[in-house]
């Protein structure tokens, strides 16, 4: 079971403060705070499924779902035996650093290693807001095309992390995996892709073997 | 050709009351303004070339391309033969009534009989802000799933028409049109869903030709 718990925005001119502080805090607590992003219906709950999957095992997990309305997420989460909370954003298209502190609080982060916050589905105002992540993951699905890039450009050049999901599908939507990286890279030369299907499971192995050395090098260093 | 325009956002408490002044000016110009919204890639720019070529021998048309950045967009409406003008919000997520009527001043609508305004892509803000439209349209593509009502229920609330756009793949992406139009209407029971492909063509003879009789019974109203 999971709780709903209504955050309501506040405008705040230091988001970029208060995220500082609360990755300061998520560090010295030792919990590794993913913040993964991307439109509406790109696979952000399913890609999620599969990488808690591959992750648990090893390190004990929380999610926080950030949903304007309803608990759709967070039912489907809450299947994997991990601890999670779901957040109505009450019609923010956003989660900022106050908001995130917040669930983060309510859901209590004693005993996880890693927390995922599932962002609100949006490729544009969640890369405007740092919510103190030590990594930042964007998905982008074939189906929205590979010239997402130089549409929306902020939420390429603020990520660590690509994922080109429902990458079966990208003959049927003429997606081109190559153009849309060379583009994001364009943006941030830094940003590493992963093709991937959260249906079929392809590159899920590169992608979480990855992840996990992250978070291991992350904590050896704490 | 096509201009690129940079819009600025500007924080206003009144947007409600300039996009009623901006509809009656439309209205006694005998403008018919559409408001086209939708996620990141659902088929925005690709409807709006169909569409526009079943209506172009009628009306005299100009469209609105808003984007973050970039004049893709612009470049493939161009190629049409309809009076086009690329905007660049600035970063906004959404245009709201002043953005718009800036837009709109610049293009010049003398002469036109429809104009569309293809909004940032985006399930969430743009629902929040009229922009003065007769007509507010929304795209659901299959591959976003036909749980989006539930997540982002404001746009399924304010729109007029809901275009459930690459509805070929919708046994891929196990997308259920029944549900999906259950849900919005569950929001707005007066939503008018048409079941297209901007790719293949199927369902557009329902779609525009439904839109030519609205256009005309507005015309004929004014």
């Amino acid at each position: 079971m999971f709780e709903i718990f209504e955050t309501k925005t506040r405008i705040t001119d230091d988001n970029d403060a208060h995220a500082a502080e609360l990755r300061s805090e998520l560090e010295s607590k030792n919990v590794f705070f993913i913040n993964l992003m991307g439109s509406p219906g790109a696979g952000k709950t399913s890609t999620l499924v599969r990488t808690i999957n591959a992750l648990k095992d090893e390190f004990s997990i929380g999610v926080m779902e950030a949903d304007m309305d309803s608990d759709v997420d967070a039912q489907t989460i809450s299947q994997l035996g991990v601890r999670v909370i779901q957040l109505h954003t009450g019609g923010s298209c956003h989660m900022d650093a106050d908001m995130t502190k917040r669930g983060l609080d309510r859901m209590t982060v004693e005993g996880l290693d890693v927390v995922f916050l599932e962002n609100v589905g949006n490729l544009v105002c969640p890369a405007e807001f740092d919510v103190g992540a030590a990594l930042k993951v964007m998905i982008l699905s074939a189906p929205e095309g590979d010239d997402k890039p130089l549409k929306y450009p902020l939420m390429f050049k603020v990520s660590n992390v690509m994922l080109e999901n429902k990458i079966e599908t990208k003959d049927v939507f003429d997606y081109d995996p190559e153009k849309a990286e060379e583009r994001a890279r364009a943006l941030n030369p830094d940003i590493i892709a992963f093709r991937v299907s959260a249906k079929t499971g392809e590159g899920f192995d590169e992608w979480t073997s990855w992840l996990k050395e992250q978070i291991r090098t992350w904590r050896s260093e704490r």
